[in-house]
């Protein structure tokens, strides 16, 4: 189905781009990573803290969210930020809730216990399909945080239950492909995100015409390309957190 | 499929619930209709302004937005305000801009010509798929809005290329079902929002796992389930508006 | 004093518009009416909760408090959502704070136990006195509210120790009227807003020369239209009350 | 019907506390002046521009407006200024309306000409009858920058048609009083405020059952006392006014 | 180094404009001064309250902290109110900062025990130097409000270690001057502000090049005015706190 | 004067941190570079507009303003965001502030013609020193933004008439020392920024006493140790933008 194409950074339809996630950027925070996808840069940071919000203490269940937000320059026209504008863009609101969901997916809570993670994903550059790079770094840091838990016997068990990645996928010019960089993305005639689960299952699936309506047949390309790109980024994780921390 | 389930208000699992749209409930506004999803129930108003937003002006492009809140006592127990709190949430960020791109999928700007179409839909009683409501009755109160711009000769063409509904379907203890009550939503362990076009092609998909992560058979079912309640609001939507405005 | 008169909709000068009152109209909320004056019609939710604000615990006394809003479209333009502006209009404060005063006026706080009622006002169409309209239509709300207490022996004693009604009066074209619609209202000398409570007596009086300043003896004129007008609602209250609610 | 009484500071029912204006308090407005009503004390600065809001250019027409605020300590407990808690607050919102209202009642826009006064009214001490001194120094300050107006040629006539004036009335332990300090203020049944004309009509009238609901015959006591206090302040201003500015 | 100078205002390049406290302006505050430098005129008021922010608490030591803000035409031209746009600028914060370190360089706060103190500084008039006026008064207000507090026996030692004064030096057209009224200040290429101890030791040094970068023999003039102007005020701080208060 | 000293991290007292310039970190940005003073990083952003702010054009003049802000984990603990909390801190306000002015003191806005290059710095992780790092970085990025300018023919003239370096001086345990980091920096009596234009002359001077006053003396101390250290960063300044960008 998808084949040879001449995408504008020459990559096939199919196709990644070049990946990296350098762990352990931060000497801070409990889990840290800087998450390349091509030219988008997101610096992700996993902070704990023991105790959860107010409304879940005593349940002996722990919390996890996510916030997500780009520098005003990480786009190539520079954008006011939020913090000045005194209030946070729908976008914004949007895509910080995506990721706080995706990885509650694989969170058990009981394991977890009464400690909370916040995900703080920052785009420093932006090139397309920051949502997903951020959603596939957070997993790396927040696996990060959980071995720094472990380690300190703060956790009732073992609290992650499955890996998430995320990738984005489109219908350019006819034509699905994967992975959108920028320029694909703003011309692109269906947009679409996958979330799944290391075991190849959906946890968010996020599909919008842009242009004119899509039938069955092209979403059934765009997931079978979204999910075979997740397992893809699965394995770099894998292989990502089999190393030690570079700090 | 889909059988006969004891669903909690008795409706089998492929069943939406009764739909009714009151067209003109509103004196003052281009377009409007009250829409019921059995208890929920969403005032919709097309209001119509000459021009457009400042960096639209001189494009001879028209321009369609939407707006959506909830009253403070549509749910269960009374929500602060939004406009109290000094800020908007999230979820009210995310659904105006659904609404917006669903209708956005079924307008030709061009023929709109440079007047601007803001969609308010105010939720007045919630029971699940306010969402989906909300959109389906949208496009009845855009083509009441639509008309009157017509009537008034101040269209540059047809400048509706389509109809849009929307409905929400979801796994509700391990079985697909259709148009989920607010009791239902809130156990079920994947949740989906399914928008169609008249034709029946997909404007947006979107499902998210509560719980575990779902696979494609199980989405393959939801889509399915989703299509067919999409075309069934469809034909609901013309006999609505064939009928005269009852104002 | 007061004669037949050509007002715009045909109505004499001492005469109200058609009254209605929709009670039950929510399913969730304990009270609730959809009240109509004429074309104003606004759904007033009231919401019962156990406890009381913090600053007031521990007093054995309840509390009672307002907010008013309109729905974008209520008007003959749209207007801005407050939601979205970030901040509360003065106009809009002013009205919440006048509903909550009305209603305290006919309050027994120690036998309404350390309960809170909160009174939703939301106009859904405006043409002219949404906040008289409001304030009689809370009065009914807030019956249902307390007979909710009742009925479940949630209440101290018995906390409502008289009716609330109000009117709109006004000087137009030099004539004292009452219940002015909006385009009265616009072209009004005078515009005065009368609270009285079941027995006649006053509880807020609010008058404001819009052109020249008035005189003692059209302020009284006014005045004995407003009391009027408020007996004629307060009958109507006692007789939608004696009605079984429609839910 | 006033008689003589005990009041907490020995006046008598219907006499007003030592009022004073001290033109020209301030060396940059064009008109200021600082208005004591006992000890409450506001400072009142009007602002004199040319030019008018954007929705009123070209009208020929000027425009009056007015902010009112108090200063943290103004009164007996701190109070937590409204910028920092980033929202103004109903009370403030209200006052401030209402000196506008009344103000512009003896303006004439047309012979203003397209200018714009601005009358800030910052309470620096509180001790009841804030919005009534800043009415009644309001006109005073007023006044004064119509003339500095005047004295540059920058007039299209004279837009002074009248004086304001402005008192509190209340009914305390059951009589009725005239010009309430604080502490007579917290322990009213009946709070009112009226606003008249140098002619004795009447600009706005404003009272509120802080307790039982109040009759006509109270009604009348407080108007009359209301109106004679507002004539002995329209004597007080126009002394004030027929005396050189102290600058 | 500072000779006979023609500044604007007739003074010497190393003098002051005329300095008055006025003790005991507010009735209600535990300390309180009207501080004039020139036409510069800040109302400064020290709220006392019982107990210390929840961060403090159980720590046995007390908390002192500042609000400084302008009244919208302190100045020549208006300024628009800071709760009206909603938010506080930058230079608001950035002084508010610095009043609150300042006093708190003088304050030991194991003696001052569990109290809190807030010093408000309120511009009433802007001519230069609000900032450094605001300290100097601040001092004075402060002072007055340990005394209350010593009078009612509720302090733990003697919390006032030393005193503070602040004022601001310049090179205007080449030459150092001390105490920069509003039209030198605007028109200086350096502008900088200190702030004393009693002893003369420094406790805030901040100096900006508004034009060309200026060297350390300029620098060392600057300090040397602005110690001897801060010992002036010094001395003027403890003569009117020899006085007793005129309230 | 200076010494040998036991510095937490083996540094001599009057010793730099290691200092590391990487331009063009940013693909989008006119001028860019990631700033490192030991642990401190700020990520600078030079962003080149055309045209001026509304209240500067038709001037032929320039603009030239910064943005600083932190990331939410760039510290020990995490610290909520701005945009979040809607309101931006007195601190980031501040900083913002210091870097805007320090970078007008070297610029001809003539020179620059009506461009305006907003400098946005965000601290990426703080180990203290962050708004010297970040006026340092800055002036790197800014020489960077206008390279781009002038290659491209858009200046009036050379708008950079000098260059500008900033470093922290502190007295800590009794010793002055350069570039204090975080440990050091909170447990300082004094607490002083300098910034240096590139002829070692002052831009800024901004000293603090956290504990004590204190003396000229231990000032002058500072003052010398502050202008050495300015001075090694202006050369490594000028090392770094003598190589090209690394893109």
């Amino acid at each position: 189905m998808v084949n040879v194409s001449d995408r504008i950074d020459g990559r096939k339809a199919a196709e990644l781009r070049p990946v990296s996630f350098s762990r352990g950027w931060l000497d801070h925070a409990e889990g840290s990573v800087l998450v390349e996808f091509g030219r988008t840069r997101v610096l992700v940071a996993a902070s704990v803290t023991e105790g959860v919000p107010r409304w879940r203490r005593g349940s002996g269940l722990g919390w996890v969210t996510s916030e997500y937000e780009m520098l005003p320059r990480a786009t190539n026209t520079r954008n006011d930020r939020e913090s000045r504008k005194g209030r946070i863009g729908g976008r914004t609101h949007e895509i910080s809730r995506l990721i706080g969901r995706s990885l509650r997916g694989v969170i058990d809570y009981k394991a977890l216990g009464e400690n909370t993670i916040v995900i703080d994903c920052d785009v420093l550059q932006a090139d397309g399909g920051t949502r997903t790079a951020s959603i596939t770094g957070a997993y790396v840091a927040l696996s990060d945080a959980v071995s720094w838990l472990r380690a300190r016997h703060l956790l009732a068990g073992e609290p992650l239950i499955g890996s998430v990645s995320a990738i984005s996928v489109g219908i350019v010019r006819g034509q699905p492909m994967l992975d959108l960089c920028y320029e694909e993305d703003s011309s692109a005639d269906v947009d679409m995100n996958i979330v799944c689960s290391g075991t190849g299952d959906f946890i968010e699936v996020q599909g919008t015409a842009e242009g004119a309506p899509f039938d069955r047949d092209l979403l059934n390309q765009l997931l079978d390309l979204g999910q075979a790109g997740c397992a893809e980024l699965t394995r770099m994780q894998a292989e990502a957190l089999a190393e030690p921390v570079h700090r």
